[in-house]
């Protein structure tokens, strides 16, 4: 009913996170019927990110650039670190605009189950950052899971030796939380990190 | 935090149907990761209904040829013809792979409101492709709504001087449809065209 070029444009579509078969066909429609606002804009931006998409060298970012825009950037706290298990994460932190600091993407966590093991993480990358000196604190970012958290404690015993404050992301209520929709783990984290009323 | 090349593509991205800003740079990160497997895939797609695409100066849909696939497609009944609205209602008409014969797009429904008038539309076109002979039967696949059934209206007065037989789609319950969740419009239409057990 389509052409082969038409089904395969929908067929990429439809591999995209948060887009279906049916979602990729009204997109693909979109795009046709509207050449010049929504086909050329999107065909010109994919090739300018498939012309320069590299890895940072430094953090591991994704980005159009080595180093990347973080990495690069001159308004950035260089003695501020924030590991993250993988891309996705940094992007989800650094959208909330409140670290100032520098990254580093480790690509995955410490899993038993799925043979992951440190080496096959970017942790002597990071472990040669930190002796290169010049950082103060270090915030480990990882998931609030089981793997997450095994990873968290290695890399705390990995970086204790350095002269660095370690810190983590605190866990508790997420905001708009309601009690009564919460695991018990996320409860028995919040009471059992409870603060005094400012 | 992102590149300049990144946000065009997170919003190229974002203004496609179906995708927000947070699924859209959802969609940017998966592409990113994935060059082989999903970015150069989608890219090379794009670019390829780009290059081809066109309006089929027969029945008005968009392909990647002119005449479209299902006008060149010689196993298409010629005697039946099947006019829509638009080429979304095209495309999902001929995903039910039900109707054999072709298609006719209008290009939108007659609106007082919006001020679309006959000849706004296609309906010279679908005239002459009728006067031409050779169709015997002109399906009116019109939505089922005030300004669908006007244009419905109005495309069978201009039609009744042909030797065509003028059917429409049936209006009654969705498949799948409850009678406790329907409104009363389409209830009514149920009833009245109530058909004998078979």
């Amino acid at each position: 009913m389509a052409s082969h070029q038409i089904e395969a444009l929908t067929q990429a579509l439809a591999r995209l996170p948060g887009l279906g078969p049916r979602s990729a066909r009204r997109a693909v429609l979109h795009l046709m019927k509207k050449r010049e606002a929504a086909l050329e804009p999107l065909l010109a931006a994919l090739q300018a990110v498939a012309d320069k998409l590299s890895t940072c060298s430094t953090c591991g970012n994704v980005d159009t650039s080595d180093p990347c825009t973080i990495c690069r950037d001159p308004k950035r706290d260089d003695r501020l670190l924030c590991i993250v298990e993988e891309v996705a994460d940094l992007w989800a932190l650094d959208r909330s605009r409140l670290f100032p600091g520098r990254y580093h993407v480790l690509g995955g966590r410490l899993s038993a189950l799925e043979g992951v093991r440190p080496e096959d993480l970017s942790i002597d990358q990071l472990v040669a950052r930190i002796a290169a000196g010049g950082i103060d604190e270090v915030v480990l970012a990882m998931n609030a899971t089981l793997e997450g958290q095994t990873t968290a404690h290695y890399l705390a015993e990995r970086l204790e030796k350095f002269p660095i404050r370690l810190t983590q992301l605190a866990h508790g209520l997420p905001v708009g939380g309601e009690l009564d929709y919460l695991d018990e783990g996320t409860l028995a984290q919040a009471l059992r990190a409870r603060r005094p009323l400012a």
